[in-house]
């Protein structure tokens, strides 16, 4: 075991924030824990400078954190303070990004050109303009930093993993196609159920009202047409096919997840409410919509189900709501809140290989941040 | 990228060898292939050493090993020769044993300790006893050789590495759950399907009449017996238990599979039978046995699965015959010769994470193989 630690920079300590620091200081098995010191916690208002690493728990941390005095700084200026902190120590400085900050997101270059090494679970960096996306890269590959982000997309599930070694190994992918949105999940999975066909004249909940229930559970945005405005699924299809080689080096992907082509959920006439609780005052209106809708596909034997699809061969990127057949996995295997995808492979077909569970939560999401942190120590460190 | 490459041994080069092969000489996207020199190729018989690293195809490879003389050696003597060439340049070489030889795995701790990193889609080192697995992981601490197995159990299937996450952030494994065995998932998927109650007396395909055509399709063992006895799957979930701390640090696999309690499929008046077509050929005359339980299986509104199952809380490890309702994932969303595997962790419950696809054939093997060797070239490289 070497003595050697990774410095870790933790900005962002909110619920998955929290979970990170609480994984890295109290969860992992000793011989990991030992390659890891936190050294900076900060959030947009106060920082945290411990040279000589946390001890503790998580709580012992934020409670140490909420003692200190505002920085009063801009994130421009506390991104330069760590740039300052890590050099000179060219790659034993990983910074974890909890926040899901565009401004932040901007200053990855910056990081990641002084030699920083990068994990975040913010959908940001890779999910807007193509030339964000490349600068990182391109600062990444000079300065020989690290940039993992496997929480962007199903959180902790081996999403982003799978499709790097699928395209490592020289796998063509044909397909891939996934419920991405726990949200959107939650959501279909409750209304639009594989049913015999005899029932299909049932009523069935009214969608508003499974909404107004996952709104009053915490399940959804503050303002439930950020969900079904569908840019989270187009975003996390963005990160999925910038990995692919004929995708990624297109122009198909110029402006990110806005150059998706995105079915909206939101009703037209719903569209300019900005107070969430109005919006689901006023859903009801359109309940008879969606009632249409679900019910056409159950006289078709199938559900709805809120997706992403992503075809490289033909170059199409869409999310938008399809139709399943009751006994396709997406139909038949799937509840609560789990995200689900399927890649078909030029070696995984006909019968995809396909990864299914909770896509989102702080205790999970944190799992696919203090994985990739692990995967940096592991190549950082020397053996 | 670095000039520097992962010096690559390769013994074994039946369907997956060649693949292992292929992949690392024809798949690889540039960047990677750049990582890796495949300097030598071997089997029982013959042997061929090209310094240089081999170019071409697999096909140009595996002809000019096809032209050397025979080497006439033991193994334990190749071993001893490989472990000779990589002296002295201690963390360049990586051994890929494509064989599935006991002998071979006997021969680990040696590789291993002599500072050769290994990957293996071979069961035998890791599902045998207690003492040859601590003998090849104390080789590799001392040696810092890198071991990776993920394609010994579910092939290219993103299984190992996710339990290696789960339990390396600090996650609880509650409970494992998997059809691990392509011929078995293969034979009950065919054979016990989820059906309405209404048509539980539908009269199905006997049981060894799906076997007899699994067999001339190849989909089974020379001898059906060694699939139906189930040590594939013991051997299986021997690897992940001793993945988990609290089932490894137990006298609870001291002789690894034979320790697993396993049900047999196997007749036990067929258990002496030697030939594999004797053996098809008297199946029948326990089709009724078979029909019993998938008929009072499906009374109870089930369906037939060989599992394996493991709960790290009661120390509990079986493999054997399950029953499982309709709509469960392992009945509902299963075809072919599919894998499917369930985690219910302390973060993912009650919704267990999921991972389903070909568990088995050449190709995706190879994949699993090489994903490794990429990760260890990741690791050992200079960045």
């Amino acid at each position: 075991m070497s003595s050697q630690k990774l410095q870790v920079l933790v900005l962002g300590v909110g619920l998955v924030g929290k979970q990170v620091i609480h994984q890295l200081l109290s969860d992992l098995p000793t011989h990991l824990a030992s390659q890891f010191s936190i050294v900076w916690l900060a959030n947009s208002k106060q920082r945290l400078h411990v040279a000589a690493g946390l001890t503790g728990t998580a709580e012992d941390a934020l409670s140490q954190l909420s003692k200190t005095e505002p920085h009063g700084l801009s994130l421009s200026k506390v991104i330069e303070e760590i740039v300052e902190l890590a050099e000179g120590s060219r790659g034993k400085y990983l910074f974890v990004d909890n926040t899901s900050s565009q401004d932040v997101a901007n200053l990855y270059p910056t990081l990641v050109g002084a030699g920083i090494h990068l994990v975040t679970p913010s959908k940001k960096a890779f999910s807007s303009s193509a030339t964000l996306y490349a600068d990182i890269f391109r600062a990444a590959t000079q300065s020989k930093a690290i940039v993992l982000r496997e929480a962007t997309v199903g959180a902790g599930l081996p999403i982003i993993s799978t499709l790097d070694d699928l395209i490592n190994t020289g796998d063509t992918i044909l397909k891939i196609e996934g419920v991405l949105s726990g949200t959107l999940s939650f959501l279909f999975n409750e209304y639009s159920q594989p049913k015999p066909t005899t029932t299909t004249t049932t009523t069935t909940t009214p969608f508003s009202q499974i909404l107004r229930g996952a709104k009053e559970a915490g399940y959804t945005e503050p303002h439930p047409g950020d969900d079904l405005n569908g840019s989270d699924v187009a975003r996390k299809l963005t990160i999925l096919a910038r990995m692919i080689p004929s995708l990624s080096n297109s122009d198909l992907l110029k402006e990110g997840f806005l150059s998706v082509p995105t079915q909206s959920l939101v009703p037209a006439a719903l569209q300019d409410i900005q107070d969430g609780s109005d919006f689901v005052q006023k859903l009801p209106d359109f309940d008879a919509d969606f009632a249409k809708q679900n019910k056409e596909a159950a006289q078709a034997g199938c559900v709805l189900r809120y997706v992403g699809v992503l075809d490289p061969q033909s170059g199409h990127i869409k999310a938008g709501l399809e139709r399943y057949p009751f006994d396709h996995p997406f139909a038949s295997s799937l509840s609560g809140s789990d995200n689900i995808i399927s890649f078909t492979t030029k070696r995984y077909s006909p019968n995809p290989l396909i990864i299914q569970g909770a896509g989102a939560g702080a205790a999970v999401t944190a799992m696919g941040v203090v994985a990739n942190a692990i995967k940096i120590a592991q190549i950082v460190l020397p053996l």
